[in-house]
């Protein structure tokens, strides 16, 4: 079996890129993490080439479905996102972006995206293993 | 401007979830993320069923893609996911659910889902706000 830790080594960003499995609207979601505290702030979609400008330029870079454009985090708001880390999943289907977060993630003024609570009723907790 | 923190208390689970935004195929990506040390585990896709089993269980539900069904995660290698929480992004088209993680939340046996390094450069470090 592969050793994950060793694939940024020993392949070149365009072939770690193609063996991602995007959508077929050649898409891919990406969950960013802060690299710090560990929220999650957000997730967006890339397509290959947001993935290459994301791995390539330390900043993230998503593929807006509703403009259909690409746009930076930030490149406007000024609230940046410093990659630390790109992981593949699994299923090498979903991505997960650690970055050091300028200002708050969402452009609600919120640090996270995530705020609305559906409110699930909690099962008991699990027996420690 | 609602409050999202009161929106569990005053609308039902089921006004809750007719109020998210699943995609064309009826689905909706939920983001798991360990209650304890914050690690994301795995993304996952729920349709509306999913995610009413899911808040009324304390169980967490997803539809899969490639076997056409419901699975509940854990029913069979006993690594279940306690719910604690479930949030939706300010688009409510994604899920952020908290769980008690119990085993490896990944198939392959590790804690997360998320291993294979991509190698993404790293920009400068951006100056504290």
């Amino acid at each position: 079996m592969p050793d994950p830790s060793q694939a940024a080594d020993d392949v070149s960003p365009d072939a770690r890129i193609d063996g991602l499995r995007f959508d077929d609207r050649g898409l891919i979601p990406a969950v960013v993490q802060d690299d710090h505290d560990q929220t999650v702030l957000m997730v967006g979609w890339m397509d290959a080439e947001a993935v290459r400008r994301t791995l390539s330029t330390g900043r993230t870079w998503f593929w807006s479905r509703s403009r259909q454009e690409y746009w930076q985090k930030g490149a406007t708001s000024g609230h940046t996102q410093h990659v630390r880390s790109v992981l593949a999943d699994c299923d090498a289907d979903t991505l997960l972006v650690r970055v050091e977060q300028v200002g708050p993630a969402c452009h609600t003024g919120t640090r996270s995206c995530f705020t609305a609570d559906l409110g699930a009723e909690q099962s008991s907790a699990p027996v420690p293993s």
